[in-house]
């Protein structure tokens, strides 16, 4: 019976994690975050986990979703987007929902579905290795590489959330200069052996960013290092920074918004610029490629369509001369064993990926996945080879059933308004 | 034992099948053509199998590739590519073989490599299947159809090989002409339900071709027609066909050799333009696919190196609006039920798929896959679904071994020669 693959159950568990004040060019993090864990139950009695976003508009696709796939094949992956396509959903909910949307790239209900889609992927792969007793990996043709390079995602960050609002203490204290940003970057090598780094920018005037990176070239010379300010800059902003960092740089990340601004900057300036903010579904790629607006897209499994979309957006990339590496939200060691898996499956991915995962002080794994000179070792074990805690699980959805509504719908904007009423969303470009 | 997934054994077996006297371009099919069945064997005693050309250089290949495969696991798909790139070949030996290569496409080392790859591949698949109990298209990521569309392929054809040399008799008849396609045509439909016609074209000058699917035509009224000279006609030559048969033509295949002349031919025609010669590898692709110059790519997941990177393919066509449908060499039922496998799984596959198999009336499975109503039912039994009778597999195989040399690598120009000594293959574009 354990190989009866038919999906029996699914659970959806929403819960709310611990997130530190790390700001960006919206404004900060909230002190804890929307994520939805998907569990997939065979009839065989085996589960899979996949996780992804968990601000309601995607639980309420979710749900429906989750009651069409009782009965069906957990190996039935295809049948996944050809469900997803099936379900109505509401554009303008969408497309008008409060969000970190920005941050996300596009937002579309064609994207909405991928973003539920995904983590039912990753679920589905998850129960359908541990039933064959084969490794995620294994299931998406097999790893070509034993450890996945992650880089250290530095982030100016204030040192606690706003008195008076619930939240969970962080030991990195406060970042909001160069000084600071290179003690973090220290401690991101002390504790996880990183050698490359990604500063988020878009949160002061280009000048004093363009300091906190020349601090970074100082103090770990000849690493590779990004920047990334969520497309804040204009045209001419963008050149100039590239011109200022052109030297120290790996890529630049998002520095102005639009594939018609991007290949602008691209056509000015021999610094790679990577995106996962104007390629963030296969729509998007044609004109972006034939422009030559991007040299590098991050992929994050989430939004386009899990694990096997993603080794076909890095077969897109590889045919079009266009590099690959991995984006990366605010997510949990579920998701960093999928990030894991697809990108131990990707040969010519030579960019250390990005990952939020040792900002988030909170799991639903029994064990936390750990970084080891900046890697994280591919997992041979069947499945995605993580254990969920079941007990943190439930801990962490009483928080969000007990949540007032008020941190439901991821909202940086909002939260930056705690403390400075007047914040608005900066008008793009931003400088 | 039986999931011990350790490659333990490869056996290769070239072998010669019985090939009818077809017509195309450079010549004449051999009475006899080579193919490679490839049979990969796991530690926990499960064969899997996979075929692919069997000319002399592709076997060259496969001998040193196959002693790398044991010890390492059958699930390792992603290995097999990276093999076969640490493998030397001999550019010169590639590109100057004699081949019918002209209508595979470009001839490289890399492609070499992939048609080798491919057949592993398929091995591979098969293999894991069969030890895992799941279908191939489930470790594709699941079947979308329960059926897969394929077309008649006509061919001009002489009632029989020349006298005096070896060959096995068919029972098709002689076509070189409208009335004899159209009965070629009839039997198709009487014995398998083809809906689809497709014309090999390029072998008689282009109005008897013309002539012939005009006749096609008016004995099919509405069926969708094509007409492939594989790239025998000049830009002028192919816009007037274009012209002529515009309003009965699903898409006109390769009427002109290479990117640039196909670009120009799709500039001044509305009728789409399919190939499975300019586009038929992923370098290829940009400048194709940039310039407009094919609307429909034919896969060949011999040559695009396994049923995966096809779906590859299929993505990157999907993004482009370029369609897919499937390209066919003489091949067996191990590669039509593998080709069932994947054209399964590509969910916007909106043309029935070429192949040759009707005209091959050997095989090396104890029973033919069958077409109902022009389809071949997708299997859902574990691996390709197949079963090789190993006793009509060495059979093929003593014909090969005790051929004198004349057969092992197939030369339609050389086969013309037998009856026409003047024969060369024509310089392109022919007309």
């Amino acid at each position: 019976m354990s190989r009866d693959l038919t999906i029996a159950e699914v659970r959806l568990t929403p819960i709310l994690v611990a997130d530190p004040p790390l700001l960006n060019t919206q404004g900060v993090h909230q002190p804890y975050t929307p994520r939805l864990i998907i569990e997939v139950v065979t009839a065989g009695g085996v589960s899979g986990f996949g996780e992804t976003y968990g601000d309601t508009k995607y639980l309420e696709l979710a749900r429906p979703f989750a009651e069409r796939l009782t009965g069906r094949q957990v190996s039935d992956l295809n049948g996944l987007f050809t469900t997803a396509e099936e379900m109505a959903v509401d554009r303008a909910r969408v497309e008008n929902a409060v969000d970190v949307g920005g941050l996300r790239g596009v937002q579309t209900a064609d994207k909405l579905r991928l973003s539920v889609v995904s983590g039912f992927e990753v679920a589905c792969l998850d129960a359908l290795g541990t039933a064959l007793g084969l490794p995620v990996h294994a299931l998406l043709g097999g790893k070509v590489r034993d450890a996945v390079e992650y880089s250290a995602y530095l982030f100016y960050k204030y040192g606690a959330h706003p008195e008076g609002v619930a939240s969970e203490p962080d030991d990195w204290g406060e970042a909001v200069d160069p000084a600071g940003i290179v003690a973090q970057a220290r401690r991101f090598t002390e504790r996880y052996g990183f050698t490359s780094f990604k500063l988020k920018g878009g949160v002061f005037p280009p000048d004093e960013e363009i300091a906190a990176v020349r601090a970074l070239a100082e103090a770990f010379p000849g690493h590779p290092l990004r920047l990334d300010p969520n497309g804040a800059w204009s045209v001419p902003t963008s050149l100039k920074v590239a011109e200022e960092l052109g030297s120290v740089l790996e890529y630049l990340e998002d520095p102005a918004l639009g594939t018609p601004n991007m290949a602008e900057v691209a056509a000015h300036t021999d610094v790679p610029l990577a995106t996962n903010m104007c390629v963030t579904t296969f729509a998007e790629i044609p004109e972006a490629f034939t422009k030559g607006a991007v040299q590098v897209v991050l992929s994050d499994h989430h939004y386009w369509g899990g694990l096997r979309n993603t080794q076909q957006l890095a077969a897109l990339c590889r045919t079009f001369g266009v590099g690959i590496s991995m984006h990366s939200n605010t997510h949990l060691g579920i998701s960093l064993a999928a990030m894991t898996h697809v990108a131990a499956t990707v040969p010519d991915l030579h960019h250390a990926c990005d990952s939020h995962y040792p900002w988030q002080s909170e799991d639903v794994l029994t064990e936390r996945l750990t970084f080891e000179s900046g890697k994280v070792a591919v997992s041979d074990a069947p499945g995605l080879g993580v254990e969920v805690d079941r007990d943190r699980l439930a801990f962490l959805h009483r928080r969000w059933r007990d949540d007032d509504g008020s941190m439901r719908d991821r909202d940086d904007a909002a939260a930056m308004r705690v403390t400075q009423p007047e914040w608005t969303t900066p008008a793009v470009p931003r400088w």
